[in-house]
């Protein structure tokens, strides 16, 4: 108990096996004494037929919470496709609300109304499918503990206990007036310390956060770590109480948004992309990679504009790549910063002119510092002059400068035009500093070396 | 109530406008009624100057907790050493100990004696402070709910109206035996629900997961989100309960990570570059350039090898542009990924072959869908030919195929000899698609189109 029983990846690959090798009996006792989400683990290294058979031999409380744990990317949704609509069944219906609705929501819609309907109780579940799977109705669970505002503590016990057998975990006690209004929590410390007969109104806090459920579940996620919130009453229109979303239901949120951002700044569309299907890697990458193939021709008319400086003086070409690559480089610097610092939000409206201040004067003391390094290699190297190890040091510095303003500026307009300054910055930065490379070593080359 | 209280950013510039035109009661009056959380943008707002007398003008518990709220790298650190002594320990002392210990460690070793000094209780912030700050126990707070094995629940519950008064929020009541060995943690619902002379010992649960207190803060993160735990007990060797982490402990720790891995994906090291010192910026990112620098003479070195292509062909050197920058590109693709995967866990040894087989497949179809875009382009334009669309299609092919068996190959054998495969993949992997795409267009000009 005194170590952290992270995941053993060899037992993992044991339950694994026991599947592969059709030991079922075993793989289910052992399956038994895992964490749902160990369990998920050595699901999603199994293939799809595998995990299909894994979830039959196992009863529908043990796979159905696995299910759930599984990433998205994981096929969770596919698994339970493949099973027939009974067995299906018996699994959504031994989870919680809200995992149930995920779990249908990642279906095809033929598959989710076949196994929608092999439900006894569907209504709930129907509810929560109607929102967005991305905002605060999505995330939330109908399963909570509430309270009238006229009970006492005493009645307020017998509520919690009655209720209590449905609900998980609570953070919150919440407490309604008659049409179900949220009125406000109560603390439990309250609740323990006093007399029986002492009405709850007398100790309840009023709730300070509660959310609509159409919010979108990155502002949720971002509410709920901003104020160290464990528990979010989510609220209709008229304030009635619909649902509470819980702080574990955010984490998953802030994971995928941080592997959005990443891939999206490696240029990656979608969140499909973690897994090993090739198919959805291309269809992923390759609109990207077009786009970069036209901007690069950009740059490249730039080169041919310019043939008669290559002609006349082809060492010149080798330098082309090394001013640019290396803007290219300090510009996704001052991309990166940029672009975490409006994730985070952190940029007020009054930033801009200062963060783009600052990202002048880097990029002129990095340029100063990188263009020393090329010009006295341009100087002291086979073929140099003097003047070649000025053209490049001058170009390496614009360049940079070039760079440190695009890699900032470009993210700031983006936001401001609500376009996710993650997805389209890097292509506009490199092509600025592919263009501005290229052009400033062939400009001066031209200026002074060859005139 | 039924809107989402987001932090208005006219309120935010309204109250930093009360600072800097020293209207101090009524900056108090206002910030009485906000969030710590909301008080700490208004204080990061600020300059330090304008910071240090707001804080001063604030009562201590107030500042603290704003304090404590904001980023690391909003300096909270820097303006509590500004503060006389006196005043600095009174705000210390209105913290929870892990929060008092994390604003200590923020200072400079001087300055943190000096306000240790000036504490009248200082033996708790200590022993927090002979933490990593980055490990379990710099993260938890000494303070919890713990109750003997041998008591009833009536005695239980005494305990923990009498403890209740010193912590904030309990998520979980531990059970200890007489050498404060932790045995269990009390369901909430078990202690509503039993007889007052009910041992508590017969309805208490395992502690399924604790840590030691040196464990890092990531993997205390991945534990906690992974298995859903809103508080995870800290234990020495031998088992006794020294504190514990809340979930809110770690949500600021997955946001740290994000950022740096979106840091270090993008060249930048260090969590200290969100703000706008550009000193911090040229040494977190000049020698990022450099070593790039370096990288690019390789590339650089292939050019001026055959450089005799580019004196026969000068046309040539437009097109290294393309397929090298075209390479760069589909390799951060895959690195992304790539990276992300590791990140996450999601890659188990035996994957590496199959990660790589379908980075090696995506490139093939990406570099065929390119390479047939350049070499129609080759062909088509100005002073194109059939021969210069078959040499830039192939070397289009061949650098995607290159990339993308770079962009996983290379993070994969970093993470296996344990190198953060974020901060040095993408220079190996660029300099790869470099050096082998302006190769690979010169090889094969001098083969096809020269010989």
């Amino acid at each position: 108990m005194t170590t952290p029983p992270l995941p053993e990846e060899s037992s993992v690959e044991e339950l694994a096996d026991l599947v592969r090798t059709g030991q079922f009996p075993a793989f289910v006792d052992r399956a038994r004494e895992l964490e749902p989400a160990d369990l998920a683990d050595v699901l999603a290294t199994l293939d799809e037929e595998e995990r299909v058979e894994a979830v039959r031999a196992l009863p529908p409380a043990l796979s159905g919470e696995a299910l759930v744990e599984m990433a998205a990317e994981e096929h969770a949704g596919d698994t339970l496709a493949a099973l027939d609509t009974e067995r299906a069944a018996e699994i959504v219906e031994e989870l919680e609300d809200d995992d149930a609705a995920d779990l249908l929501g990642e279906l095809e819609p033929e598959a989710q109304r076949r196994i929608l309907a092999g439900l006894e109780d569907r209504a709930e579940v129907e509810r929560l499918l109607r929102y967005d799977e991305e905002s605060a109705g999505g995330l939330m669970t109908s399963h909570l503990i509430k309270v009238r505002d006229s009970a006492t503590v005493a009645q307020a016990l017998d509520e919690i206990r009655r209720q209590s057998d449905d609900v998980e975990d609570f953070y919150q006690i919440f407490v309604v007036d008659p049409n179900n209004v949220l009125v406000g929590t109560l603390p439990l410390k309250g609740l323990v310390t006093s007399a029986p007969a002492r009405p709850v109104r007398e100790f309840l806090e009023e709730t300070e956060f509660s959310v609509r459920p159409e919010l979108d579940q990155e502002a949720v996620a971002r509410l709920m770590a901003k104020y160290n919130l464990a528990s979010l009453p989510v609220v209709d229109v008229g304030g009635r109480l619909l649902g509470r979303v819980t702080f574990d239901d955010v984490t998953d949120v802030a994971e995928e948004e941080a592997t959005e951002d990443l891939l999206r700044f490696g240029g990656v569309s979608g969140e499909e992309e973690l897994s090993d299907d090739w198919r959805l890697a291309v269809k992923s990458r390759l609109p990207w990679l077009l786009i970069n193939l036209l901007t690069a021709f950009a740059a490249k008319a730039v080169i041919d504009h310019q043939q008669s400086v290559v002609v006349r003086l082809p060492l010149i070409a080798a330098w082309l790549g090394v001013v640019a690559g290396m803007g290219g480089n300090a510009g996704t610097q001052a991309l990166a910063v940029t672009v975490r610092r409006l994730a985070l939000g952190h940029v007020a409206p009054g930033d801009a002119r200062r963060i783009i201040g600052k990202e002048l004067l880097v990029g002129l003391l990095n340029g100063i510092a990188n263009g020393a390094v090329v010009a006295f290699v341009g100087l002291a190297t086979v073929g140099g002059t003097p003047m070649l190890g000025l053209v490049v040091g001058l170009a390496m510095i614009g360049n940079l400068i070039v760079a440190g303003v695009s890699g900032a500026l470009i993210p700031l307009v983006l936001h401001r035009v609500r376009v996710d300054p993650a997805i389209a910055s890097s292509i506009f930065v490199t092509t600025f500093t592919d263009v501005f490379g290229f052009g400033l070593v062939l400009l001066l080359a031209r200026v002074l070396l060859l005139s």
